[in-house]
């Protein structure tokens, strides 16, 4: 693809690797981030992806990167966190889930690993959310 | 969708949003992560997209997503970092480029805003890069 390629008519697919199981299932009650107060949820792996898993151990940091599939793609502002109080805002410099692509990030720990997938301490999605990928927190240089 | 829909049929379509342009153009010259040495480099940005840019400004730290299009997507273990005296580890247990769905998270300092986009002071994707999404890196819970 050369590098001048700005027509915006280059597309990517995605596919899931799993979903979320969470208590949640309304988008108005859920928690804004993995650390306000979020339940514990399982989070299903497809079968064919296990081998990616394989070294997932509990305790383990990760980010889970989710498609937030009732996200609106066609809004750039927002008021952030849905204070009517603060200004318009471009959505690049907010978490908003309405973005042009809405691909969201978690970052949680893992508690319990099985055979179908893990759990994990306090997760914001709500039930059905698709996993795109999970990826370890980064540690300092020395341990990568 | 419903959240038993485990059946792989399901697919997500993205678009960039821009691009990057850096001095780094071969993937294995690239280091691995932004703060292994990476250059600056700019993200062009489509200009469609510049109302969701607008509050972006120097001195504040993002999290890109990009699509790693050099990546392979049937790779399901890797040795970490390539060395291959560490023994095979399933993807989602690394940030191999190499994984089912190949995003990127790229951790980085704007240091310059313009019109077409805006600079950052490191970053290891090479040149062409496509951008997907930008966040600002979340502070405490009472600044969100």
């Amino acid at each position: 693809m050369p590098s001048d390629d700005l027509t915006g008519t280059e597309r990517f697919e995605l596919r899931p690797v799993g979903r979320v199981s969470s208590p949640l299932t309304d988008r108005t009650d859920a928690p804004r981030q993995p650390d306000e107060d979020a339940p514990p949820a399982d989070i299903l792996l497809e079968p064919e992806f296990a081998a990616a898993a394989a070294d997932l151990r509990p305790g383990m940091r990760v980010i889970l990167l989710t498609w937030l599939h009732a996200a609106r793609r066609d809004t750039l502002a927002v008021h952030p966190r849905g204070d009517r109080t603060r200004p318009p805002t471009g959505v690049f410099a907010t978490r908003s889930p309405d973005r042009p692509n809405p691909i969201g990030l978690h970052e949680v720990t893992i508690t319990a690993v099985g055979e179908a997938g893990f759990t994990v301490a306090g997760l914001e999605a709500i039930d059905g959310t698709p996993i795109l990928d999970i990826k370890p927190v980064l540690g300092s240089i020395e341990t990568r």
